[in-house]
């Protein structure tokens, strides 16, 4: 559920690059990618993975800090046992103060925010822990 | 840099009892504690550790939302080359309103915050990766 | 338009469960379903209702507190004849600040809230009387 | 608990006239009246309302959006055990902003607005579903 | 409808003494005074006074800032034809912030305030001019 | 000048039990007590208080932090040598935001505030002392 | 010193029209009239005024809400003994909010406003009494 | 990516009708239109609009004043060389208060409010100039 | 109306040297310009503009985010039938939030920001279409 | 934990001249006094209190409405059953705005305020009663 | 540029009467007054300074909270190599809460504030140093 | 009592090297230099210097914005007849606006910022003029 923009921002590598490093670091591990610019179509795959998936790991981009939505559904999946982790590869608490709430953090066991792309690595990591 | 309440949130394992795991966990890395409810004590250590250590993990503590010092300094020593990771034991993103800004992330490389005392672990690895 | 997490507040009675009865209960009117997580869709689906119904019960969810185009849609259906009443299976006013806005009320008749999924039987009702 | 403007408001039926049609309408229920522009007054009414009745239908007007004494005395009631719910004959959300804000949904099952006298129709409904 | 509060400010002139002066100084009005504490007896004083006066001078107090009963009573009476001046023995505009809103002056054909007890005289002018 | 909210907060004990505890504990002092939801009633008794009395304890329980006409009532009572201690039965700046303003205590020598009946034990101390 | 728009508002009299009629009504007083749209002249006259003049009406137009400079002359002008009336055509307590400021009224015995080209009529008047 | 509104605002000519017309104007130009209500949607739009196109003229509609994840993805694109040029059919800074944000703005050349249909025209003409 | 500050943006072309350029783009237009720093001598100007001109281009410069007084004057010169078109070299609502509001535009047909003098250019066809 | 301001505020008598009054008078308590100006210092007297005694009077002077850290601290000492009361030698609701947040209350059994050094005596009355 | 009130602050000594004494304190420096009311003289005299003087003393009185066009002005001024120094009679930081905003100092090289006369001393001072 | 901070933004000189030169500059007045990064140390300092010292040049750095405490003991050493300087190496004024606020320039004579480390000079100037 990472937005395209990670690809912009880091240069040479782009996350459909990065995905098969981060598979092959964690081989235990199915990872699934799935990546929408559409609100609701987050919103229904957040509603589907309490169903299919242990945990969730959810960068939902501009989305954190105006969607009340998904911060309903992703209290919704909580509830129902899904595991969070809030990941942001730029750190939105050093940013503009419009993007110092999140919606999503509420919900998730945890957030990290700010290592680039390694803050996938970083979640995983805090869910196998 | 860790206040002394993580003993008391996470019931059988205080600070203390989790160093020695941290340190085991990273044979590799020299982990040095400092621990201060001083204000200016925390600051005297970031404004030092500038010339003494590669990197810090800074749990701010409640100092976290008010203390444009702590800023300041830290804003300082990121200058000087020290690599700052931020830490929380819980999330402040999901707390008290008044717990959502931080005068330590625009000066860290990234935060990680919700994961109890395995924040600690990320961080360390997120100094790694 | 009901959001799913009806289903997940009301234990064993889900929306598609509720739907027959509130068919059963007023058998003089046509009622129709139209539920999505996605706002455009939502969006369109407002704009061709002033042609094809008499009235629409609109209960948007997340996006009630946080939708000027879903406001800006209802204003151009209201417009144009549609009666519309808004509903919250929750009482919005006595939840989190943040939801005391509701760009859906300047639109609609009247607004229902919280009598759970009874709130659609009252707009029903309150569209007959 | 109706203020008097209802019957400015609506035209050629005053709620002195609504009254009687709405005790018809639901014969079943045994409606008794209380009105007053004494803020004290209501409080008092609240207050002794627990002992008497099973239900209350509360359309405090202008207070509303100022009493936290009436906010109080209903939180007292509804532990108590009174069922209440709120009434507005026109939509508080969709008028003022300082409108927004009501001390009695809180303490409500749900609020009924903008339905006219019809609201309280609409609120004796709620009660009896 | 003056405040007891008039009489201590102005120390030897109390509003029982000034109300004479009031009298003979404009012997072709009939003036009557009101005064009460309570704001509900002060909401049922101006519903009746559109039956029964052709103007009323408010000094509605510390309940000029807070009430907005007592201003939906004045529009509903405004709406019926009485004429309202609004009245303040000293400059609500001159003192704390809170006090720089009138829920009595979007009703009153003008305010007058800060000139003492003769802000009463400057009322009964503009009714005259 | 107690709601009758106490009587239902603090279990067996009515404020009606404890005023004869309170007057026993005192006898050097003649206790009355005053008590009214109607707030223009206050203020009428805070009125006169001045001129009967040495001191007044006052709880103006939801009014504390509406009521501009109480708190002007106040100020001039105090400016004519009434004694006034502000008491709350449970803690206002422990409670929501909206309660952490007092137009009493600006008027009051001081407050007392949390320590349930015993609050009005502490604050007659307080004008003993 | 009037703003021109008054001739604008008042359909058939212009400030100009209505000069003669003020100074006939009050041929006891000498009334000079000065108008300029530019706020430093306003200053410049209002320094002058405390040597010239007893007293001044001053309507400061869009200047009274944002003119900390105006305020802060008549502040001086005021401390120099010259007697000040606030006056405004309209009442700006019942229009938009960024005019319930006034950088006047600190500084005026008294406000009129409200009553048209009259709230010249009741300035002089409150002048007189 | 015009909202579909323009065509009820502007009575006789909706934007179907006027896209033509826009085109007769601009033969030198190729003009293609996108219009969706789906956030999302444009968000794929505005990514993939700076591989295809010179430049963009956006009309967000509703999400001008709340979508972050809008401007991000403007932000991205015109960092990639995308002109873009704001339009609004109506004024955004003479409408309500929520309106007075655009997360658009920022990353475009220029922005035009208020022509109406002609807004189009302006911003072509902005872009050829 | 245009700033001298225009001359120091444009590097080589100062507002004296565009000026001929668009006259000479426009040769069917007259066109006169009026440049002052001075709030009063603008709003003198405004006033007068409703008897002479057709048409008003203003650039209110930092006057247009504080000036009540010029809106005030442009409100009444529009209903006078001036047209009036809102200019801005610089986009407003890409800096600093206290330049996001406008007390020109709710006067104005139109707003036009951001394009650098050409906002001018695009100003007059928009007055021309 | 007094500030030594107390001192400077009462005139001729100091809180160490105080101390024994208050010892004296309340023999069957065994108190003893804390006093810094270091927040820090302050936050580890209250962590090492829990373990040493069964109450605690604290007046956190100006820290109280800024130190996070302190009601951090206060948090976790009542947890583990320290009584805590709050005190402050003048009222901080009647003083300025930024004065009517307290840190410290959230956590106190009650607070008292405004009765100079006997707020002391009063608190040991509490935890007496 | 200094406000006429200076001389009505300073008892005996006016800013004519100081001016020498400014002069014979710098024999090396040639000082010029300029002193205007008008904010759009000001803004002129800053847009010429530019070209005829090293540096200038800036005293905007009221305008400095408010102008945004005199800062506007001072940027264009400063960008062109002119030195700032902004100068405050009294401390600005030490008043109304109004009075904490500049639009002056983002473009002075420094501020000096409340040392009355004395602060253009030192301004000159900073200037020399 | 200046923050060690200077060293590191003044390029070659730090405070240390500043000091010496001070002291030449000024042989007349003994200079003593105080500097903790603790808040309560500072207070302390404050506290006692009123005993030892006529005045005190006070750069609070990042405490200057939050520490009521250093507030409250600045005004407490004031009445002692300390005679304050508050001084700033950077232009509070010019930087972020939670640096807006000083709780040390209400207790100083006046304030100097943005002079580098010249501020001081500027700041024992302003203390012998």
């Amino acid at each position: 559920m990472v937005g395209r923009r990670a690809g912009n921002i880091y240069g040479d590598t782009t996350f459909e690059q990065f995905l098969p490093q981060l598979k092959n670091r964690f081989p235990q591990v199915e990872i699934e990618l799935y990546q929408s610019n559409i609100e609701g179509e987050l919103i229904d795959r957040i509603q589907s993975a309490a169903t299919h998936y242990d945990a969730m790991i959810v960068n939902a981009g501009g989305y954190t800090h105006t969607s009340v939505a998904i911060g309903d559904a992703l209290a919704d999946a909580a509830a129902r046992g899904l595991r969070i982790v809030e990941v942001h590869i730029s750190s939105i608490l050093a940013r503009e103060e419009f993007r110092h709430t999140s919606f999503v953090a509420p919900h998730a066991e945890g957030s990290i925010m700010g290592f680039g792309l390694n803050s996938y690595v970083l979640a995983v990591e805090a869910l196998l822990i």
